[in-house]
């Protein structure tokens, strides 16, 4: 089935607003088995949106349509759906009341230009919004079923899952039910990962689970999109797959679905009721960023200390004495001489010390200043990571060179 | 003239690649005075792409085309767009022998698929990639003239700027030369922005100076994109604009250009032979971050510390002593109560101290805790730079409750 993504509005037209929300809708439409076909792009513009909606309805089976349903002059997604569907639009009492309620629940008066919220194309099917005040709806243009969106990030993503998917997956002919799982990795390449995981029978064809990769350097994101007859099916074909991918990828995985290696570590420091000491240099704040302001920190993180002298660098055994913390993770990065180029590297000196002593961990990275420095911080965090799960610290990792 | 943006790709089509090219390539259309007209999207995928060139070739008058210059079979555009203009793919000897004579500066053979890069559609103009493989083209399809881009940014960005935007120029009819001027500021928001802006002669029709805005919170950017005849009646135009501006946004100017605010501190830092050290509580290193990493920050950056604990704060004042800095910057964050949520707010004491003494200041913002973070860091950054330059560091921002 070919699935076409139609973005309106002239933020994103004139690339004021970059198109998180294409990106967005395409990567989920993949997750669920559904293949994006086309994207199209245009402003709030008459012209430009009727032939747009008429193109699309001659090339796709579906399209989702994002954006121009606010209560402005310049939202013109719901007429210019009703003349190229050849109907008129007609007041929704539905919507109204729905809206008039919602105004009041939060002791306000709804201001009349809303009102065009609730004006829909004829006959068209009401697509819920329960957290906003853009409904959707779905018309047939041409010979494609046009499914309409809000522009807020938040309102599109809810309805594209709840309302929008469920009608493309009816529409496509495909039955059951599909799930995303996802493993966090560190420390493995894409290609590698790839490598890892061949021959994994659930992965060929008709096998009902897909293996999807996102790098997001230095992190790697392993994605499963499985799909079964129902849910006890689909659980059944995971649960395998899943506890293949953990043995295989093993220590390499930091997180799980929604986890974080930032929240894991959090969590296993409260769990050991254990308080933390953060030294860094050239990652200057970056490390320490990445837990100190999580709820939950205010007890745990005792103390971060900043220093790009190397000769004032803090060993992790004399910051755990002088914080008082019981648990101290200290990140050295001693940078290559001169100006920043591609093969720019350092070396860095990962320290942890506790109540039982120390370890320590080196590594070197290279590519580029930036590069170094978002590596040093994912380092250390994956050092304690290990150290708190009683793994090993020094296992290599696919950015070093030694 | 109408200007369509046509993106190829399976890794933008189906949301692996967020579709950063495309937001690049509008701005600076709009930059120069020329409008984006229409977005498409397509795979690697032959028949998609023939009928999105013969689509884009009815419906616009130029079109640029990013993607699909590469060496591997996926790369199809010299041979769709060849097949669309109804020509074959003739060898460029020229382009051959420039990526021959690349390879061996480099020390390297070039691997013989490389050659399909050298293959252009008969009779095209060739469009220059001073830095990469993949040289661009423009060929005539339907009533547009279509412009071949590489898909690598960096190589697009500069043949967008110095080869395929003066060609839009010219066949548009627009003469003369642009310029962008770009002013950063913190603590006004866009609408108001906006109205301290009203009535400037230059804004008005045929002024020759178009004015917008990109917001990135917490920081606003203020652009003027300027045309003129020729450099001197350009500098003209725009030397008494760029005199309004800065009276007008005044101290809230933080840096103009490639400038940063955190460049601008470093520089009168350095300047000053001053040393610095920071301590901060919530933003838990994203402060110290901003400074700490910059190159030339080595011999300045003294310390930053970072305590959750308000008991544990330290004063500007007590940091400058023990760190032995010649100034000192604290930010302290007294968070609200309880979850997040959009009313969520903190309120901000920033102190800073140096041989002659100490100034604070206090504010209150809102808008949930990454919101309150990420304005508190820039507060601080902003009440520093105040502080170096003589400005007021209490002046009140648009974004503080009071």
């Amino acid at each position: 089935m070919r699935v076409e993504i139609l973005c309106t509005g002239d933020e994103i037209l004139t690339g004021k607003t970059v198109n998180t929300n294409y990106s967005h809708m395409a990567r989920r439409l993949v997750e669920v088995g559904l293949e994006p076909y086309w994207g199209t792009t245009v402003g709030d513009d008459r012209e430009s949106l009727l032939l747009a909606f008429r193109q699309a309805g001659a090339r796709a089976d579906a399209v989702i349509v994002n954006g121009g349903l606010g209560p402005t002059v310049d939202d013109l997604s719901q007429e210019v759906a009703a003349e190229a569907a050849g109907v008129g639009l007609v007041l929704s009492e539905y919507w109204m009341t729905r809206m008039t309620e919602s105004y009041a629940r939060r002791g306000r008066v709804m201001p009349p230009n809303n009102k065009k919220q609730a004006m829909l194309p004829a006959d068209c099917e009401f697509i819920d919004n329960p957290i906003g005040t853009a409904c959707g709806f779905a018309v047939t243009i041409g010979k494609a079923r046009f499914y309409f969106t809000p522009g807020v990030p938040r309102e599109m993503r809810r309805m594209l899952d709840e309302q929008v998917i469920p009608r493309l997956l009816k529409q496509s002919g495909i039955t059951g039910v599909t799930k995303l799982k996802r493993f966090h990795s560190f420390g493995v390449g894409e290609s590698r990962a790839d490598e890892m995981l061949s021959g994994i029978e659930a992965f060929k064809e008709g096998g009902g689970v897909k293996l999807g990769f996102q790098a997001h350097y230095p992190q790697l994101e392993t994605k499963l999109a499985a799909h079964g007859n129902d849910e006890a099916d689909l659980a059944a074909r995971l649960a395998p797959v899943e506890a293949e991918i953990r043995k295989r990828l093993g220590n390499f995985i930091i997180a799980e679905d929604d986890q974080t290696i930032e929240g894991v570590i959090l969590g296993k420091l409260r769990e050991g009721g254990h308080t933390l000491a953060v030294a860094e240099t050239f990652t200057g704040g970056h490390l320490a960023a990445r837990i100190a302001p999580l709820v939950g920190a205010e007890t745990i993180f005792k103390r971060g200390i900043i220093v790009r002298d190397p000769a004032a660098t803090v060993s992790a055994e004399t910051l755990r004495q002088e914080s008082g913390a019981s648990i101290a993770l200290s990140v050295a990065v001693q940078l290559d001489e001169g100006a920043d180029r591609p093969d720019f590297g350092a070396t860095i000196t990962v320290g942890i010390a506790d109540a039982k002593g120390s370890v320590s961990r080196q590594a070197r990275l290279i590519g580029g200043r930036d590069w170094v420095r978002v590596g040093a911080v994912e380092l250390g965090l994956d050092c304690l990571r290990r150290h708190l799960l009683g793994l090993p610290v020094d296992e290599r990792i696919d950015f070093e060179r030694r």
